[in-house]
């Protein structure tokens, strides 16, 4: 046990300690830069070099705020300015945004960390595949949770057989997006920009993916019901939602998300002989609630929110960039998960059994 | 507060202090022994006088042993044997032998507990109905989970507002059967005699039936996928199982359950401003976690165990049946859980939507 808990928030991805991967960072929200940019700024391997935004001033006001070498514009990005000065971009636009910059990014020769969902749709995102795949890119999709440590030990402990066969999945992210960012026009709530729809997109992704890493099966058929009332989710189909899917072997799960309800974040893995449920899961925080029997323990690390979470994901993928190694969650990866999506919303629509 | 806490297990349904229900016990299994006949010898408002069983001896072994007056067969209580002894019946046998006990019962005057499911199938459940009403007898389905209070005082919050609007339901119950009942041959895994499967009847009827009773709304739409992989489950559909349902007022609610995974259970009932997690849920000790914006509170009762909420469940029933008042969980009450059951059978052998 004392050998467990030493390791486990030990990097046991990591094959290398040397080497330094310069960032540009594009789409300067609060995301990109409350935690993107501090994450690399306390990381390990890399540095952040350039910020880019719609304008040339508004990037260069925002570097400077953030002690960042250089801002350049969007069109100034795509004209291969200032390119020497970084290795790799960190796409943190909106969903519908990130194709145009990754095909820029492979052009000049830049390796790409994408935020999820990838793209806005199943063929921008299979576009993205075969721009970077064309391109021999190294291309990570920022699945954040891969390299937090309590779903780490959670899909080692699985394997190790410590629940038995799986036999259920419940996850559930609901959060109150309007209260969070209180704008009715905001891109999550637009279909042209976010894709398929809004809770699905943005928070149900945490659950199908992280499930799909732990138990390293994917979804091969799902049955959804969504609905939108409240009058800034008039254009988007899945204020709330709930779904069941059956996983490879026969993994029954359920999820439901919602953009309109109270904070919860819960991933719960139930199987023959025991059960890991993750709560808090998704959010930072999270931890493993273990139980076997007669016998429960918890495991929580404080030292991980969402920023360290995304420090060790950086991390990661400069890991991999820096020894041209395998990434894991790569542009298939992310694409299966929009053909998830995509089949969640399909099969709202068809009230059928869609199948993957 | 101290006035809330001080209610908390207050008997907000009691009517009457004074008056005693004399029982018949049916069916004289682990529960109805360790768990039916000690709540009522603690009860305030009960006694037991009579058991029934399959032979005179074996009741009147048991008798007995237990200290009860008589002890006679299923034969001699059809033929009214002892009925002067008992006022009402408690029904603990398996599902399918419901029906005529309750025909006799009727038959004989007698008021009727009888467990849940109430029956096999939506047609003898319907009969059971039918029997009670024109026999003008108090009928009452087993559904303890409505005395305990914490299922009580979850229903008044979520009535007072403090979810806000209900968005979204989650019920698991599973447990390791063959575990707890080593024997492949048992009744809960014979449709023939628990109906239209096992897990589905047997576990999820608690999920299903404690979210109808908490949020009033009952489900009209069911998808469902369901599979058997055990030889023990050969001839039942359900050894796991995932629904999602809509309820009324567009609620969205996923299910698990499984008679062959690692003990849980759970009941989440997240809205718009809050949310309120029953964990443990089902058997004994629910305990409520309540949780809107910042603050959260957990409030538990380490006295309802499962023979505790078994006593109060006996109380309202004798204090129903002594003054002639209204019980909530009738027949009929039971015959929307049936009808619930049969259509999520139905969903997960057709793929579809199943409407209610």
């Amino acid at each position: 046990m004392k050998d467990w808990l030493d390791a486990y928030d030990e990097r046991d991805w990591q094959t290398t300690t040397e080497g330094t991967v310069r960032y540009a960072l594009l789409g300067l929200g609060w995301w990109t830069m409350d935690l993107a940019l501090p994450a690399i700024e306390n990381s390990k391997l890399g540095e952040v070099t350039t910020l880019v935004s719609s304008s040339t001033e508004k990037a260069q006001r925002l570097a400077e705020e953030s002690d960042v070498d250089r801002g350049i514009s969007y069109d100034e990005f795509h004209a291969g300015e200032a390119s020497d000065a970084y290795d790799a971009v960190y796409i943190g636009t909106p969903n519908a945004y990130h194709l145009e910059y990754v095909e820029t990014a492979v052009d000049l020769g830049k390796a790409v960390l994408c935020e999820k969902p990838m793209e806005s749709t199943v063929e921008r995102a299979e576009q993205m595949v075969d721009v970077a795949e064309s391109g021999d890119a190294p291309l990570m999709i920022a699945y954040r949770m891969h390299t937090d440590p309590a779903v780490r030990r959670t899909k080692e402990l699985i394997a190790d057989g410590f629940i038995g066969d799986p036999v259920s999945v419940y996850g559930n992210n609901t959060q109150p997006l309007l209260e969070m960012i209180p704008d009715h026009d905001q891109w999550r709530l637009d279909p042209d920009i976010s894709g398929y729809g809004t809770s699905v997109m943005d928070l149900g992704i945490y659950s199908l993916n992280t499930a799909r890493f732990i138990l390293d099966r994917d979804p091969v058929a799902v049955q959804s019901q969504m609905s939108s009332h409240h009058e800034a989710f008039a254009d988007v189909p899945d204020e709330r939602s709930g779904s069941v899917l059956v996983l490879e072997d026969d993994v029954k799960m359920v999820t439901t998300t919602s953009q309109n309800a109270h904070e919860d974040t819960q991933l719960k893995l139930t199987g023959t002989e025991g059960q890991i449920d993750l709560r808090p899961a998704f959010h930072g925080e999270c931890t493993m609630h273990l139980a076997r029997g007669e016998l429960s323990a918890t495991v929580s690390h404080d030292a991980f929110d969402s920023q360290r979470e995304m420090r060790e994901e950086f991390d990661y993928f400069a890991d991999r960039v820096l020894t041209d190694g395998e990434i894991v969650a790569d542009g298939r990866h992310g694409l299966q998960d929009m053909r998830i999506i995509r089949a969640v919303h399909e099969a709202a629509e068809s009230g059928d059994v869609v199948e993957l």
